[in-house]
This record gives C-alpha cells, structure tokens and sequence, in this order.
C-alpha cells in the first residue's frame, strides 16, 4: 500500500489540478502487474448498456411515485419523486431546520477506462455533476460506493483499489469536499460510485424547470466519450480495428481518449457557479442516457410547454466519423451515444449564452457551445436531420 | 406493474407495522413465476462472504486515512474519517449551519431471502440500522442502490423488483422517512442497498466511545439470522439438510426462517431512542462481522482503557444446535457468523440496563439482552470460554 509514495506513481498522480500532464497512460507495469493488465475487462458492460433501460425504469417505479405526488405537506417532492434512478438528477429535500434543503444524488458504474487513479476521478466527477446540474457548488459530504472484482487477485486488487480510491478523493478534494465513508463488497464485475449531499439555502440551487421560449441551450462538455473509450480498446482488438481504422489513426485514438478522460475527470463546479452569474432557467447533466435522451428529460419536466432543438453537436474530433464507420452502434449523431461525467446541458437567456461560454472559457480554458434553442412544444426534444458537427480537438 | 393492487399481494404485504402476519411464505406462482424462483440464486455470496474481509479493508484505506486525522479544521474527522467502509456505523459531518451536523451512512449486499418484499424492507432496516446504532432517532433522506441481475428474465424483474422497491419504501415510511431517490444498473448479482441522511443538532447523536468500567453490553436482537437463512435454503438441498436433520425438524427450520426475517425487518429505532432514555455511552449494530467483530471495532474506538466481555449469546431457537452440526462453517458461538439488520450492541450504565430491557420489551414486544461486561482493558472484545446460550423461542 506504500506504493502512492513510489515516485513512479506520485508522476502518473499529478498535481491536484484539473489539468493532466500529457500524454499519460497507466502502465500496470510500473505497479508490478502484469502488462496485459486492463481494469476495464471486470465488467461487461458500460455506458447506457450497464442502466437499466429508461422505459423499463419508468415502469418499475410508476408505481411508487403515486404516493408521493399526492401529499401536499412535501412540497419539494413532485420534483424528487420522478427521480427514484430516472428522470432529473438529485433529490431535494426540505428539512426540519430553518429553511434549510438537502440536495442529494447517488450513482455507480463499471470501469470504463484501464488507469485506476483516473476511474476514481472520473467515478467523482461525475457523482457530483449531478449537484452541479441543479446549480449547487458547494458539496458538503461524499461516499463512496465501491465492488471489488471477484475475479480480481490479491496483487491487482491491492494496487488497484487504493488507486481508485485515491483518484476519487482527490477530485473530491478539488471540488472543496470530502469522502468520509462508503461500503465495500465483492461482485463479479468491479463497480465504482458515491453519493453526494449538500445542505444549502434555497437559492443555492436553481430548479431545472424554468427554460422559456427563446431560452439556448449550452453544452459545456464534447460528445463523444464513449466513442473515444470503446476505440481505444479497439487498439487491442484487430477484427474491431480494421472497422474504422480507415477513418482514424492509431494516434487520433490516442488523442481522442486523453481528451476523453479529461473531459470525463473535470468537474462541472464552474460551469454551474456561472449558472448563477447568467441566471440559467435549469440544467441537466449529460450521461448514460446520451444528450437527446436527458435533453428529453429536462423538456418533460419544463413548466412553460416548450420544446428544445439541438441545431450542433460538439464532438471529440474524429470520433463522429468513428461512430459513423461503426453503423448504428453508438448513434452519436442521433444523440444516444452514452456519454460519462458528461457537461451541463443548460437553458440560459439568449442574451447571455455567449457570456457564459466566454466566462467559462476564461477561468477554465475549456470551451462550451451554444447547441440549441427552446421554442414553443409540448416538451419534447430533437435534434434536427442534419446537425452541424463541430469537431473539438484531441488533447496532443 | 399493476401487481401492487393484486389482492393475493396486498394480502401478503400485509399492514404496514412491524408484525407480519404469519406463516408467510413468498409463491412464485401466485406472481405467474415458475415455482423454482428463488431471488436468493440471483447472488452467490452472501452475509460476511460478500464483505471485503475487514483486514483487507483497513489495509486498502490506511493510507486514506492519514491526510484527515491531521486536519485540525476538522474536529470529526478523527472520528469519520476511519469508517470508509469498516469501522464504526456513519460518517458524521460538522455543517456550515448553525451548529448542524451531517450523520450517512451507506449500505449494500444481495438478497439473503427469497422473498422480494421482505428482503426489501430488510435492506432498509439494514441501512437505517447504522444511524440507529448512533442514537439518532429521524432520517430525512433514504436513496436507493438497486442492482438488477442479468440473470433475471423481464417477467421476473417486472415482479421483483416493484416488490423489492416496495418493501424499502414501507419501511423507510415506517421510519418516519421517505425515499427520494437513488440509482440503478444491471449486474450479474442481483444487489440492493441505500443511503440514509440526517441533519441535525449535536445533541440528537451519541458518540460511541464513552463506555466506562461497569457498564453492561445489551444486544437488542438474537443471533443466528445467518444460520436460519442458510437451513432455510438446504431444505432444498438433501446432501446439506442430512447434515442438520438429526438435530432440527423441517418445521424447526421454517419456524426459525420467520423468526430472522422477523427481526431482519425490525427496525432498530426504538433501541436506539431508549439509548438516550437510558444514558448509553455507545452502540453499535451487528452486521457482517459477526457479534465478536463489530464488538471489538466498538472497543477499539473508546476513550478510556476499557474491554469487553461477552458472556451470554442469545440465539434464535435451534440455530445454535444447526452451527454446532456444521462444524466451523457458521462459527456461531465463536461470534463470527454474519448477521444482517442484526440488533444494536449497546453499552449501558449497569444501573439502567434493566430497566432499559424492559422498556423495549414493554414498547416493541421484542427482548433484549445483558451480554456481557465493560471491564478494565486494552480496547479489545472476548467472548468467554463457554457463553450461555440463551435460546430464543422461533415464530409459530
């Protein structure tokens, strides 16, 4: 377990920053394991194919929501209650003290890239998105959720998990809050999650229900993670590589992926401490169930009957042609590619959208992109026949 | 979905109070199942077996914890911080609010009993048990951990899992609490687990590291759920059953069943509101680690030099014959068989642990137990040579 003080690993570790130095790829060598070593190869599935379907979902807990919307005393929870694993991102509770809230969400998942430091910051990252989405900034505590491999040696596992565990703490670091407990179990498949809670006022969050006509709709993390992952393995694997290997270089994949994990390591915190400045009218983060599928979310759960249209999609470059040489695999373009610790999909007022892109620019260097408008709908979502793709450059 | 208004499941939900009607058995075919259905296949580990051992956990998060015991800004810290995943119930937070504090805690494991309901209500119990085992009385927020295993046909998943839902949210609301939240993914092993949080004052918490010379350990539930659990299944099983025939009769077997799912989905509330009644100095539940293990992690974080001393094991009737038959496998009477939603061990000054009994038995109909001693000592637990085994009547 002293391996964090190897200096190997203190180098792969980084400073604290959201920056990573690059190129970077963990090297199980380097921990004494062996090179074929990939964390991604304990568990089957990933992205939207690890959640159980929105429709099966909507069903299992139909029946739950009843109860809920109809007690008048609980003001806040015909907003919580849809949300029991669907629909928006957090729960928001009132508590017994001075009109103090709680804002709260949980989620887990399997590996979906082979270095272990960056899982757990990417795993935390995309924990806390979803306080971010509702606007929240401040996080008070995190836990961490966590299944060891059954098919995981003793060697792996004790490299690997303290691994995970340090990279989750440090984004939680980064984002001003700490993990102070979690569980552990054995599984088949290693599985990797927390919970976020925020005790806040009332206008610490804003409620993702106020979009207007006219509103535009900003996106401020690329499309294209899980294209970006699944390529990479793909390096590995000749029949998969020959599909696209027309369309993209061994080092476009590269590339891609480090942009990947970036994205997919960086918190959402600014991005919603701005929702604040510009006066978002709300917010959903962009995850296992693709833009259009949570776009469709946050329309279904608007009070003005509007209707949102994504116009441009902000793409990993190469990895729309990817997806394309891939057939109907990952229907990026289409909106249903997964995505993982996705960016804030946000309704603001016209006047402000290129504030916001331009104020987060500054104070991060990540650019975000108008994709989008509300208009008058009966609160749904679409992305028009032909989107402009806008190709975001790879990490070098 | 619309099963919840079938009168064979209302009937089998019964009321919402802690007594179940009994015997109750969960039909797969009254839910259109095949008769072979058991929920409990859909896992393979199960109580203790399914937990990270607790040497591997305290190896894995050691260097964790070193960072947050030297924050003097933290005075909890030194307390939360050793519970990532071992050690005592829940993390406890100082708030940014008025003297507030934060107490989660999280939990997750596979289903120990076939029925879906029950083992629902179960986990709940399980989860809320921790904040319980800190004196704190009210929950303001339950999520949910759900699993659903790839094993499990669509007709399958479509009755279990409403049920599942079903019986944690009458139990939260049978706490007082509600359920707002949570998240899903598919998984080989069906798994359940949630999350519960409260806000509140430091008062409304007992520290658990008082005990003090004199005092008397109280367990509020018999052991053995483990043992029950297991002969329940290898009625099943002939080779394993002819193990255990000689000393248990079928409907021994049945009657001790119901007698763990009983206690199970008993919820551990009023215990832990006598705690403060009564001036206990600690508790905590037992779970996993067996009677012996949780008592010594309890031990191990007290202030003063104390130990402690079991003497008397109470036991869900015949179960303790059952272990004795199964050679080392349970390790019953050594305090190590798993236990889930087990009871709270409580220490108690030796003047109120009497009255402390009586008054959970006066107000739950359930005993409680004096097991033992606080003895002068280096911070560990025992259990004695040859403990009392006091043999608690099963349910008819």
């Amino acid at each position: 377990m002293g391996d964090y003080q190897d200096p190997m690993v203190q180098l792969e570790l980084g400073g604290g920053s959201n920056a990573l130095p690059y190129p970077r790829t963990f090297d199980p060598t380097a921990h004494d394991l062996d090179a074929s070593f990939r964390l991604t190869r304990f568990a089957d599935l990933k992205g939207r194919a690890c959640k159980v379907p929105k429709e099966v979902l909507e069903k299992l807990v139909s029946s739950l929501q009843h109860d809920y919307m109809q007690d008048p005393d609980q003001p806040y929870m015909s907003l919580a209650s849809p949300r029991i694993g669907i629909g928006l991102d957090c729960s928001v509770i009132p508590l017994r003290h001075g009109g103090l809230c709680m804002v709260q969400t949980t989620d887990f998942f399997y590996p979906i890239v082979d270095d272990p430091y960056m899982m757990g910051k990417i795993t935390c990252a995309n924990v806390l998105s979803d306080l971010y989405a509702m606007g929240v900034t401040e996080c008070d505590n995190m836990l961490m959720l966590l299944a060891v491999s059954t098919k995981m040696h003793e060697k792996e596992r004790d490299v690997v998990i303290p691994l995970i565990m340090r990279g989750f703490k440090d984004s939680a670091l980064q984002a001003g809050t700490s993990v102070t407990g979690g569980h552990s179990v054995v599984n088949p498949w290693c599985t990797i999650g927390g919970v976020a809670t925020t005790i806040c006022q009332q206008n610490e969050f804003i409620v993702p229900d106020n979009a207007v006509i006219g509103d535009v709709l900003v996106l401020t993390k690329a499309l294209g993670t899980q294209v970006a992952v699944c390529a990479h393995q793909w390096l590995d694997q000749a029949e998969r590589w020959n599909r696209i290997k027309l369309v993209v270089s061994e080092e476009d994949v590269r590339k891609a992926y480090h942009r990947a994990m970036d994205s997919m390591a960086r918190l959402n915190r600014v991005a919603a401490r701005l929702m604040h400045k510009y006066n978002a009218h709300g917010a959903t983060d962009v995850t296992g169930f693709g833009l259009l599928g949570h776009a469709q979310t946050l329309a279904s759960h608007q009070k003005n009957e509007v209707s949102f249209v994504i116009h441009n999609l902000p793409v990993i470059a190469k990895m729309s042609a990817v997806a394309k040489a891939c057939g109907n695999m990952f229907q990026l373009l289409q909106g249903h590619s997964a995505e993982t610790s996705g960016g804030l999909l946000i309704c603001l007022p016209r006047e402000q959208a290129a504030a916001y892109c331009k104020d987060i620019e500054k104070q991060e260097g990540y650019q975000a992109w108008i994709i989008g408008i509300v208009e008058k709908g009966s609160r749904t979502a679409r992305i028009i026949d032909k989107p402009r793709v806008i190709e975001v450059p790879a990490k070098d």
